[in-house]
């Protein structure tokens, strides 16, 4: 079959020994006797080789024997089993989420190298890191006694977790579901009744036993999202002596879907006999009928949509190194440029130079986006400073909308360029561009879909704590332009790193991107609320594109300083040149977009407001 | 299995009796004796049913059994084999392209009924098709002997045809092809040798033989594109007394795709045991080694390009109305503008609709781009007048890249807007959105590559007849704004059509355009030839968005008035409201994007030109 592993390591290294400032992480308590930033190169190294070595030999086994439903239970590819059990085992799975552990890495290392693994087989990975996230729930809101119960075989792997939300009549209106809770005699667990869908790794034949966190409505608690509670539903429900008794959660199938063939995603039937138990996590509705299950489960929620915008990261670089590889051997057609030079590969044109370099610079972009993520994941539980922990819980709060929908709106038109590049070839399933187009495409919909992440950047992020903590951001920026202006920015084009007209776009789209806040804001006020909505998925796409384009003129300018000291015949020489010429491209590419969306609302078209449903029957 | 056919022929039917020209063409010689506009209903009707009920039952065949291949021989699935005869046999095949039968259907409404047959099973369609090109190519170019000996049974369906160009080392370099050709002591006869790939229903159990159209270098012939001839290269050679000889035409394998599975993608290894004849197409090569195949092949790769662009539209727009129809069933979440009147279905929803009316506008943009050339290739034909003619080809020549690289390009995104509406399900291959994803990927790249049409566009189009042709086009649009105006159009809003914001967008984009033509002219005579090549793609789009622009800015007008006429109480009323609606939505979200290219092309990025290969390493 198909798959090819083709990633390279040297960005990765470069955001964490160059760019992000890894030296405040590591000097945090949590790490600061364990690791050094020069352990950064064997650490990315070592996981490079367990990615290409251990996790891509079993992408095909996905593809071929799938995930596979009989009689009630999931069946996984064998090499899936033993691929789990040697990152559990040797500390590259959920154990990295011990807080008690020793040695565990820096969420920002770690969630890069995530980044590598997850490319080698994207549908394997969520079989090993959701039972720590799992886990990650369980210790930061149930009590000691179910942490002990549960934590420390999720942590190594032995038993496997899901998150339960969706159902069959509720998906981004989670408020509405069906399950029920009803109260016991033990004090603290519940039975529990419903169905759920779309359980990503919902049932496996590789662990013991599957803690899932299950949302479901206590009896008599307020409707909506407020009145849901979160349970600790295992498979198998664990006696005291250790032993397992069925606890009546049924996998009563699983979807045929159009890519990630190895990952499960089951249906389960929940209490059918009556005889389904659960633990409450936290304490039950208050007397208004408000539970605490929502807020619980953000906590995964919010580390799963990182961690989709990840995915669609790493599987649109894959495809696209994979396509440059594949570009360098192919020989078709004469240079535009040069007719007479004779055949040449199809790396040297010039259109498939630039599809190459779309792909490069917008994967850049948004392993940047996230890694400035995994770095305030860091800060926010480690910083021994209370308000900087606050700063950087505010800060990822607000880019975890980018992170989630902007990369996995983008995977999809990046794929299908890098397919474009390889011509007929790239239709066929025997080059890996076109399993990476059906793999990518559900997550633009999971994990809230990406006009459910516009709403919340624009209904709820922008207008957090007054909108200062948005503003604080857009002020990050405006320091940056004026931080550059002031060491030799001129406008008549003195600066000596040779970005000036990339400096700005950047300064154009944030001047632009203020008037989109004021025109939705005037929209709003003068009662077309609903233009915020037609618009909201472009807002979003402008938003990371302006926030993008600021951490890649970011790279590029530490990138432009190494090209002066190294030289063209430095081997380092071609890694800083396409950093700067990844951000020049995105700016001069990417970032017009955002004046061009700013265009658009002020136009201000009602024309999808206008419509009635009759007309979409033609 | 999930393929459902959900055509509406509302926008057919419009484009036939309200938008296009149809009485010009219907008092054309070779058809006036059969055809009155009042058939058109009829006859449209009659199509849509045997699309349903012929065609569309056969599409998950083409997934579920797919076309297989044993000992050199494809089987595609058996309901193929029936609705083929079907088609063939009741005159919806090959047989209305013979120009000596008698009632064959003027290509203006051909052209849309094969939209509606090639909507219900992308993948039956060029088992059907090919051969009547095929048969086209033989009137146009081959003698008699040969037009009596091939076209009947081409013309019935009783044989197949196929177009062979790609090979195993070339695609979008067709001239340096490797087939050879060698006289035989037959003039006329030659033997060939050489290897096929990606050839389009290649290989079949259906038809008796395989007609195939095969492009080679006869021995001594100039290099290039220019010495290439055209054979008519039958699987089975047909002996004098009608019976067949094995033509040494060995299919080796087909393609495992991404979608299309029941069309067959077929590899051929064409005289290996040195015995496989063909027929040369008009002369040998003249003495300066110029051969007469390709451009002989041009009027298959022609229509093949609007077909491309054809199949593009109808899975597009065949997804979009299964998406809509999905949205009347599911019920989900709250009206953003009214969340209290409780939960609703999802087609009310602002993004949804959004989604929708972006598929149904462009669809209907493509519909439109293509309808207005099957009317061309009408006019080319059958108008008596030479200059007309000369007038009809010239406009068809230059709308032939937009037809094909536009809707192929679109179609990625538009389904991909159908399948994210589904949420979840959309991911599943239960439901139509996701085969409809996987068929469409092809068409921008085979028929040349969108980046081949883009450089025909600009490259050779913009120039043709000194650029006069070209000009004459923007000429329409411009004299269509100016009408419009002189009829109470003013730049104060007084237009009683209520689209003065779109008829300024409009001229927005033509005079944007036509800056476009500049810069790229100047960029040429400055040496940066390359930024053509490096913003190619985005004209194209940015050229067919004007060209549609102007298209459904006629088709609103038409609608503006019938809507004024009718009142919102007749039944027909919403589509027109939907027409005008798809213009505004139009002219308001994708014309702009002509202004934001040119803004692209101004700042002139040249990152793709100066990037040496080795960044893209990293």
């Amino acid at each position: 079959m198909s798959y090819r592993y083709a990633y390279n390591t040297r960005d990765i290294k470069f955001i964490l020994k160059e760019w992000l400032p890894l030296d405040e992480v590591l000097s945090f308590d949590r790490y600061k006797e364990y690791y050094s930033k020069d352990d950064v190169d064997t650490i990315v190294d070592q996981v490079r080789k367990v990615a290409e070595e251990v996790i891509a030999p079993t992408a095909d086994d996905g593809e071929t024997i799938g995930a596979r439903w009989e009689d009630g239970q999931v069946y996984i590819p064998p090499s899936f089993h033993k691929a789990h059990r040697f990152l559990q085992d040797q500390g590259w799975g959920a154990s990295n989420y011990d807080v008690e552990g020793e040695g565990a890495l820096p969420y920002t290392i770690f969630g890069l190298l995530w980044e590598m693994m997850s490319a080698a087989n994207p549908a394997l990975m969520p079989y090993v890191g959701n039972a720590a996230a799992v886990s990650n729930v369980i210790r930061l809101c149930a009590n000691e006694e179910l942490q002990k119960k549960f934590m420390p075989n999720l942590l190594s792997g032995i038993w496997g977790g899901t998150m339960c939300l969706t159902e069959p009549t509720v998906g981004s209106d989670v408020g509405d579901l069906l399950s029920k809770a009803y109260p016991t005699d033990d004090p603290g667990i519940y039975k529990i009744k419903g169905q759920k869908i779309f359980i990503t790794v919902g049932d496996r034949d590789d662990v013991e036993n599957i803690i899932h966190l299950y949302l479901a409505r206590i009896e008599g608690a307020a409707p909506g999202t407020k009145g849901l509670s979160l349970f600790i539903m295992p498979k198998y429900w664990i006696n005291e002596d250790g032993s397992f008794t069925d606890n009546d959660v049924q996998c009563i199938g699983i979807e045929h879907k159009m890519g990630l063939k190895g990952q499960a995603t089951a249906q389960l039937v929940v209490g059918e006999n009556n005889n389904c138990r659960g633990y409450l996590i936290g304490d039950p509705p208050d007397e208004n009928g408000v539970g605490q299950g929502i807020m619980q489960m953000f906590h995964m929620m919010n580390e799963a949509r990182l961690d989709t915008g990840r995915l669609a990261t790493c599987v649109a670089a894959n495809a696209y190194w994979n396509a440059k590889d594949y570009g360098k051997e192919r020989i078709q057609g004469r240079l535009l440029t040069n007719p007479k030079s004779g055949r040449v590969t199809i790396n040297k044109h010039e259109d498939v130079k630039r599809m190459y370099l779309l792909n490069k610079a917008t994967t850049e972009a948004c392993r940047a986006l996230l890694a400035k993520c995994y770095y305030y994941e860091d800060v926010r539980e480690f910083a021994s400073d209370k308000e900087r922990r606050k700063w950087a819980k505010n800060k990822l709060d607000m880019l975890t909308p980018l992170c989630k929908a902007y990369p996995s709106d983008e995977a999809w038109g990046l794929i299908a360029e890098s397919l474009q590049s390889y011509g007929g070839y790239g239709y066929c399933e025997d080059y890996p561009a076109a399993n990476s187009a059906r793999d990518c495409k559900i997550w633009s919909i999971w994990e809230g879909t990406n006009y459910i992440q516009s709403m919340d950047l624009i209904g709820r992020k922008w207008m957090q704590g007054k909108g200062a903590i948005f503003a604080d951001t857009l002020k990050e920026i405006e320091d940056f332009i004026a931080t550059y202006k002031e060491r030799g920015y001129t406008p008549d084009g003195q600066c000596p790193l040779g970005l000036e007209k990339e400096m700005e776009h950047l300064e154009k789209a944030l001047k632009t991107y203020q008037g989109i806040q004021m025109m939705i804001g005037g929209y709003v006020q003068s009662g077309k609320i609903g233009l915020m909505a037609v618009y909201a998925r472009r807002i979003l796409t402008a938003t990371a594109q302006l926030y993008c384009g600021f951490l890649l003129m970011e790279q590029a300018v530490i990138a432009s300083k190494k090209i002066a000291e190294l030289g063209p015949d430095h081997y380092d020489y071609n890694f800083y040149l396409g950093k700067v010429l990844s951000a020049r491209y995105y700016l001069n590419n990417a970032v017009p977009n955002v004046w061009h969306v700013a265009d658009l609302i002020k136009i201000g078209d009602t024309s999808v407001l206008e419509a009635p449903d009759e007309i979409f029957d033609y």
